[in-house]
C-alpha cells in the first residue's frame, strides 16, 4: 500500500503556528520523521486559516524539499495554491483533490496533465457527500471518464470514497468498503483507491484502534493508499500484517522488523 | 459474531493432563474463564491422545456442565465420541465437524437431527484440503445440500472454509475470505460461516497480531463465528471494534468497556 503521511497540515495547531512563523525546522522535522517511518509520500496542507494559501504552499514545498525527497501530495481546495506548489515540485506529485463537479475537473485535470501529477478524486459533488456505495461508484465513474478524456492514465487516478466518522455515520463504513472493491472494476488498468483514514475515528474514543481496524478491512477490500499518521506504530504493524495475510509481502519470522522503518 | 472458546482442547499439554488425571477443577476453571470473557459457546476436544475418546468426552461434558451453561461444541473426528457427548448435553450443542465425504455426512447428519444439534461442515474431503475459493464453495454446496436433504435448517449449518497457516500457505487467506463472502449466497436463509482462527498463525511469529488482523478481515467479509481464545484481550478489542465499524453494534464512547466482559 502507498502510505501518505498526514502530519504536515495547517489544521493542526502546532503546524499552523509553524507555517505562520515560517519555522522551517518544525516542518522539516515532521517531514524527516514521516520519511523515517513508513511514508511513501507526504500530504502538504496549508490549513484553513492561511491568508495567502498559494504563498504558504510555496513555502511549505520549498521547505520540505530541502530535506526530503518523497513525492508531495498538494492538499488544498484552492486551485491557485495547488498550481503554486506544482510549479516548484522537483518530482511529479499528486493533486489533492478534485470533486466530481465539472468546473473543478475543468480546472484541475489540465493542471495534472501539464505537471505530470497524479490526482485524487473525491466521490462527492455540489449535492453533497454520497449516501451509499452506488452513488460513490457513479461519482467515481464521472471522475474517471473525465480523466480519460483529459488523457490521464487510469493508474494515476486515486479515487477517495469519502470516509465518514463512525460515531455519526455508522452504516457508511460498509458502503465505503464495498465501493473500494467496486472501484477496481471501473477501468483497465484499474484506478487506485485512497482514504483519509483518520476521518473514520473523528470525534470518537479509541481513535488508533478504530483507525487500524478500519485500515485492515479496507486493505482486504483492495485499498491502494491511505493518508494516515505514519508514526502510529500499532497502525503500521496492522498494515504490515494485513499485507502479509493478503500475500502482498512474503512471510519471514521477522516480518514486522523487516518492514517497519519506524 | 459468535465466539467459540477454544481452550478446552486435549491437544494443549495442561488440558491433556487434566483430562487424564480427571482434574475437574482445572477444566471448570477454563470453562468459567472463557464464559466470563466473551465466549458464546465452548469447544470441547478430548485431544488426540485420549484412549477412550467417548469416555473422555462424557467426562468433559459432565464436568463443564456442572459450572457453565454455555452451549458446547463437541469437537472430535470420532462419531462415537460426538454421540457420547450429545447424549449428555443439557441444551442443544454443535457437532464439530463433518467433512464433505458422503460416509461422514451419512453418520453425522442423522445425529445432528436426532439431538437438535447444529453442525460444522469443513470444506474438505478425502482428496484433501481445498486449493481455492471455488473448491471451497463446491464442497460447501455439497454439505449444504446433504443437510437440506436431512431436513437440517440452513441457519444451523456452520461452514468452515479451512484456514491455513499464513507462513506456509500465504495465498490461501484471500481465498478463504472470498469463500466466506460466497457462502452467504449458498442458501436462503443463509448458512453461517466459522473459522478456527488460531490456524492462521500456526508456527508463525506474532501470533496474536496475525490472529486479530485476519479476524477483522474475515468479519468484514461476513464471518459469523470463530473458534478462538476469548482471553486474548487485544483480539477481543479488535472484534468489538470491527463489529462497531460494520454497524453490528451501536457506537457509544465507552464501546470497548460496554462490550468486553474480560
Amino acid at each position: 500500500m502507498i502510505i501518505v503521511g498526514e502530519l504536515i497540515n495547517g489544521m493542526y495547531k502546532e503546524v499552523g503556528k509553524a507555517i505562520q512563523e515560517k519555522d522551517k525546522k518544525a516542518i522539516q522535522e515532521l517531514a524527516r520523521k514521516q520519511a523515517q517511518a513508513k511514508a511513501d509520500m507526504l500530504d502538504v496542507n496549508v490549513g484553513p486559516t492561511a491568508k495567502d494559501a498559494a504563498g504558504a504552499m510555496q513555502w511549505l514545498v520549498e521547505t520540505i524539499q530541502e530535506v526530503c525527497e518523497l513525492p508531495l501530495v498538494l492538499d488544498s481546495t484552492k486551485p491557485q495554491a495547488i498550481e503554486a506548489g506544482l510549479k516548484l515540485l522537483k518530482k511529479p506529485g499528486v493533486i489533492n483533490s478534485t470533486s466530481a463537479d465539472q468546473e473543478k475537473l475543468d480546472i484541475l485535470l489540465p493542471l495534472a496533465k501539464n505537471y505530470q501529477a497524479k490526482i485524487i478524486g473525491l466521490t462527492m459533488d455540489k449535492k453533497g457527500i454520497p449516501r451509499d456505495r452506488n452513488q460513490r461508484t457513479e461519482l467515481a465513474l464521472k471522475i474517471v471518464s473525465a480523466c480519460m478524456e483529459a488523457s490521464i492514465d487510469t493508474q494515476d487516478i486515486f479515487i477517495d470514497p469519502i470516509v465518514l466518522p463512525v460515531n455519526v455515520a455508522q452504516p457508511q463504513a460498509q458502503e465505503v468498503l464495498e465501493a473500494i472493491r467496486e472501484f477496481k472494476l471501473l477501468a483497465e488498468p484499474p484506478v487506485k483507491s485512497i482514504v483519509g483514514l483518520s476521518n473514520v475515528s473523528q470525534g470518537a474514543q479509541e481513535r488508533s484502534l478504530i483507525n487500524r481496524t478500519f485500515l485492515v478491512m479496507a486493505l482486504a477490500f483492495g485499498l491502494s493508499a491511505a493518508i494516515l499518521d505514519p508514526l502510529d506504530k500499532e497502525l503500521a504493524q496492522a498494515a504490515i500484517t494485513a499485507e502479509l495475510i493478503l500475500n502482498k509481502s512474503i512471510y519471514c519470522d521477522s516480518f514486522l522488523e523487516a518492514r517497519s522503518k519506524a
